[in-house]
């Protein structure tokens, strides 16, 4: 016991003077295992006394390892490896090392697990049962996620297995080091000097994702570049696939259409001709000798500039199914994102994808996925469900989320997006009916499909922290939990993160998801309120910049989106607009004809309103929208106080960032509030309601602010 | 000591299994202040009890945290700060703090210290004392130095100032986050989150540079954007100056000389203007409000495509006077840059900046001093030393080198610069006589300047490990010490920086120091032998384009520099040829006109010679050439051997990552030798001498390999 406290002192003595390298900066995700205290560490020792692993395979030993080194940071000692079941043993078992294994392993697929406390030979132990090392691997993540929680180990009777197959990070990263819309830093992939030099970051990455289900990683920017097709880079891409592969995540790559032409001089991409064909069939081929389990490829064509079948009149089908047969021999898949619209077409942008994509239906190959953003415009603050989404049913859909938040506050504001996700997945289509959930069609459930998928546009980049700032990481975490299981709560997934990143001190944990569970509805308000969109600043997307009216394509004019004239303001999609309504099953579309049925959230998404249009507090829509844009930054003011009164709980470093974090959020979120009124003022010629302040400048300050060196837009 | 034992134990199972926050990546460079074993931390801790540190002052408290820092990290115990002198105690004290001092600090300044191990009332203590605090913060990084290398602390006495004023890092960092010519990922200032978080690295990167004496850091690129020079900027270089201001360390701006007329309209930017002029005086009040003690102007001009004075027919002079006038109400001074060659000039690029500066030698105001490179073409591998040093006495030179490895390997290979930093100072210009070296030319005392400096481009980025590699770092700590002490021998540098970044263990150094020695010699063997330069691929300077031809400036091509034809190689700068030996005191122009009599490192810059011309080992140019290419990569074969050796002793971290590097670089140093001897055989039509390879592929390989996405070209 002297021992043990002498340990602690000189410990103690050592930590406060030592080096940066031992601060909380937030590296290590959620895998810090810090150590408990006596009593818990107690506990965790007596339910991992050592670990029963029979069996051999890289993936279980990252299992073993990942067990020990969380146990070890919990409690100071790492449980060793036996071969003799013992009192308190952590059992991981497959049917294959443990063939009396007495059926627990039923339904649980290739990746899923149980968890079970159970005695063997009168032993209390916790078996991990799967059928794969894989699925110990998430099984022991899983039970390190309840130990680092402070939940209890008694009496656990867990049974999880993710309902989607393809769990992906899309990383927007070029081959020069930057990412776009990335701003956490340059590109984790240090492309110049693989494959030789393997950072150790590469393997904490598959750590982190595997601990959250992440099974695989689309490694380029969707705006790709040919020469990652060429033999240098495939064989950086697959030195990665080798550090990813004991943690069962797969390696994808995205491809630019026009990659034969470019690279080996072919005179066309018709995915017609005969020698495209070919030569993706020899690239493919060329590929899968370097890294015989990958994934697939990820298109985006005809889309933004980006070159497709298209220019050769062919169709998106026509071009997925020609790459998908180069693939299908090695069992590869492709991704065809339905992220579409096109300058010369003046239909509603949002009701482009659709219309390309909906007439396609049951023409694409089986190992072909189309990869549908959230909502039909670009990762707004809030969008209304893509249309897509249940209008599909022979296709396989993939939801695309975007982590990374080009249009969120970027890097330094606190808006948590698990809300943003589950609204999305919990949407109704009603394409089957009440209940055709989103989260249903992309689990293949509502239409039957087996190939299913889910990718977020990854906010990782080379920072010590990752994500920019510690509440981005959240949104990684979010997306993988949520992918994993798309029933899990928003505000669950904030508990465990928060538990696991700070402490399980409740005294943490409930103000830390308190701030975080508004800050979403939040940014709403202060961007985008009542169903506005892209009222951004060109380029960056940094700011408000609601009065731009001059880029070359009409639709990436915020005007495009308000339409904001001094009779009222809102996007007409009803039949007597655009008709975008109609894309929608009709059980929606009959509500979204009437304002009074539109869900507030949505309104001026589908509706042109004039400004004394009642909401249904009786307040006018003008003094509506701006009670909302008064409410976001207020929002933030009291992030600002709840995070001051956490002083005493965080560490001194993470608590400066998050405090200069939002100390800048809050200054943003009032120049957003600030500028939206004052534009739309000047259009509306209505006085602000009582007690509502005028913004801080005149209209043309605001209009003249200029961002040269905003980040992340490459 | 049984709990002591116990200790250890578990410190070492946590260790073994901590989060790679723990792990040796390099973020602590030259103050890692690892734990020592158990003698020398005894001895440690008796030399240092407690700390009696009379006073008060930001920078009195970081040298006491330092020193805190490094002895808990080296004993596990931080000794106490005492009133009351004891044995043992370390004293650091001024003349202010201990009146009774008895003239220790005479003739050392305001940054210079003793260090002596002395009695006090019968009391063996260490005083480090100085005239200031500063001088306090660097005796105790000097203290600390010694003990992490192993070094006696017995019977000290030390006396150490600086003889150069200005020891400056200028960092090539673009406001948008890239670095030129930076190989250590992106530029380490977040200039988007500034001035509202300040990031602690900002802390440490002061606490590296002070231990070294840098006292002064250029923040931005002197391909300067005018924006740097507004509110929003000044801010944030206002938050880094606070932060830097403990640690000694003043901060400058490169300045874009059209900023007047981007900025706020001006017509011109005619230094003789009175709205220049003024507008140049407003901007400099406004920047001392900002940063009371910023330390002036770095202006590059009329140089590759730069804006300057010349534009409006003004002299260099004209315009750094201008510059000059604005700063020095505030005590600031200009750098002005002498790295200026044209486009429409036809002479011999190593002479333009000859001939544009001497001329005006006594023109410069008294706040201006000249920043000239070390060789008057461009940081290569090896040049003869700049002839301008020696030659403007009435002037004030500062010495610029490159400590990023623009052309010596970039981020992988591990070429030492100390020898090439300490061949430059060490050459001798005969100015006034022999021993007239460039060393006293730039610390004053060859012509009696009071005004000195010396800059190093730095090699800092956002990596981890800060510059890309564990040895990079030894470049970036080798231009420190030589600043403060010219006098020093690379090869004392290299050990001390190996001792404290590996281990004082000889077994560690020696060979650590055996493979740095002869690396830079190497590099020139496998790049640029016998005087060649500027042989590398356009644009990135990454690898071997000596056919290069068809650039828009003839002095971007490496044609231009090796003139390679059928009958012979080099530049010939003779009389015969472009003169520019005439640039030299006659002393070493009389030397130079003498192939025979010129040095054979320098030989090909001079001279224009057969291929069958005799070297001094009676071997023909050709084969003497090729046996030098050889050679280079010989070398880097054996330091992968000792470096395979010492595997025993290397974290594995630190080890991978130099392991891998060595493949690069060895890799790439038989490529640069393949395609030179390919290449100026392709010319010379000689046979390669016996035992010489033939290269691996032919010249054409060679010449179409593209490497778009080489990185530090912004």
């Amino acid at each position: 016991m002297i021992a043990r406290l002498l340990c602690w002192m000189i410990a103690l003595t050592a930590a406060s003077w030592a080096p940066g390298a031992l601060a909380e900066d937030g590296y290590d995700l959620w895998l810090r295992y810090a150590r408990t205290d006596e009593a818990r560490s107690a506990d965790l020792a007596a339910h991992a006394t050592i670990i029963v692993a029979p069996g051999a395979s890289p993936t279980l030993n990252v299992a073993i390892a990942e067990l020990q080194r969380g146990l070890a940071g919990m409690t100071g000692v790492a449980p060793a490896l036996s071969g003799t079941m013992r009192q308190g043993a952590l059992w991981l078992a497959t049917p294959a090392s443990a063939p009396a294994l007495p059926g627990e392993t039923a339904g649980l697929g290739g990746e899923g697990y149980a968890i079970r406390s159970i005695e063997v030979d009168g032993k209390a132990v916790t078996l991990i049962a799967a059928n794969s090392d894989l699925g110990l691997l998430h099984g022991a993540c899983h039970w390190l996620r309840l130990a680092q929680s402070g939940a209890s180990l008694d009496r656990l009777d867990i049974r999880s297995a993710p309902k989607i197959r393809l769990r992906l990070l899309n990383h927007w990263d070029n081959l020069n080091g930057t990412v776009e819309r990335g701003y956490a830093g340059q590109s984790i992939w240090d492309w110049w000097r693989l494959p030789d030099w393997k950072a150790p970051r590469y393997t904490d990455y598959a750590r982190a994702n595997a601990a959250i289900g992440i099974n695989g990683t689309v490694l380029n920017n969707v705006n790709a570049k040919a020469d990652s097709l060429t033999a240098p880079y495939i064989a950086k891409a697959a030195a990665l696939a080798d550090l990813f592969r004991p943690y069962g995540i797969k390696v994808y790559l995205s491809v630019r259409w026009t990659a034969p032409m470019e690279l080996d001089g072919l005179r066309t991409a018709d995915p017609r001709d005969p020698a495209v064909a070919g030569w993706w069939r020899a690239k493919a081929d060329e590929i899968y000798r370097a890294i015989p389990d990958f994934g697939g490829f990820l298109v985006k064509a005809n889309s933004e500039g980006q070159p497709g079948p298209q220019d050769y009149k062919r169709t998106h089908a026509d071009g997925a199914n020609m790459l998908a047969a180069a693939l299908k021999p090695h069992g590869g898949i492709v991704m065809w994102r339905a992220f579409v619209y096109a300058h010369d077409n003046p239909d509603d942008r949002a009701k482009q994808a659709y219309a390309d994509f909906r007439p396609l239906d049951g023409q694409f190959a089986d190992n072909v996925i189309v990869q549908v953003k959230n909502g039909a415009i670009d990762f707004q603050p809030r969008e209304p469900f893509h249309p897509l989404f249940g209008a599909m049913p022979k296709t396989p859909l993939m939801m695309e989320f975007q982590i990374t938040k080009e249009y969120l506050g970027q890097s330094t504001h606190l808006t948590y997006l698990g809300p943003l996700f589950k609204e999305a997945l919990d949407s109704d289509t009603f394409a089957k009916g009440a209940g055709s959930t989103v989260a249903k069609v992309i689990d293949g459930s509502l239409d039957g499909h087996r190939l299913t998928g889910i990718a977020g546009v990854a906010n990782i980049g080379a920072d010590r922290d990752w994500s920019g700032s510690i509440f981005n990481q959240a949104d990684w975490y979010a997306f993988g939990r949520l992918a994993w299981d798309t029933s899990l709560s928003a505000e669950a997934i904030a508990r465990e993160w928060a538990a696991m990143t700070f402490s399980p001190d409740p005294k943490v944990v409930e103000p830390i998801v308190g701030m975080m569970m508004g800050s979403r509805e939040a940014a709403v308000d202060y961007m985008t309120p009542l169903g506005l969109a892209h009222m951004m600043d060109t380029g960056h997307h940094y700011g408000p910049g609601p009065w731009v009216s001059d880029l070359a394509r009409p639709e990436w004019n915020p005007v495009y989106y308000h339409r904001a004239d001094a009779d009222g303001i809102g996007f007409d999609r009803t039949d007597s607009g655009s008709g975008a309504i109609g894309q929608y099953a009709p059980a929606i579309a009959t509500r979204l004809a009437n304002p009074h049925t539109t869900p507030e959230r949505h309104l001026l998404w589908f509706h042109h309103l004039p400004w004394d249009y009642r909401l249904a507090s009786g307040e006018t829509l003008w003094d509506g929208l701006v009670r909302r844009y008064d409410r976001g930054p207020a929002y933030v003011a009291g992030m600002q106080t709840l995070w001051a009164s956490l002083k005493p709980h965080i560490d001194a470093r993470r608590f400066a960032q998050t405090e200069a974090f939002l100390t800048i959020q809050h200054r943003e979120a009032l120049w957003w509030r600030d500028a939206s009124i004052a534009y739309f003022q000047s259009l509306a010629h209505r006085p602000l309601p009582a007690g509502s302040p005028a913004p801080a400048h005149d209209l043309n300050w605001y209009k003249t602010q200029r961002f040269p060196y905003a980040p992340g837009h490459s």
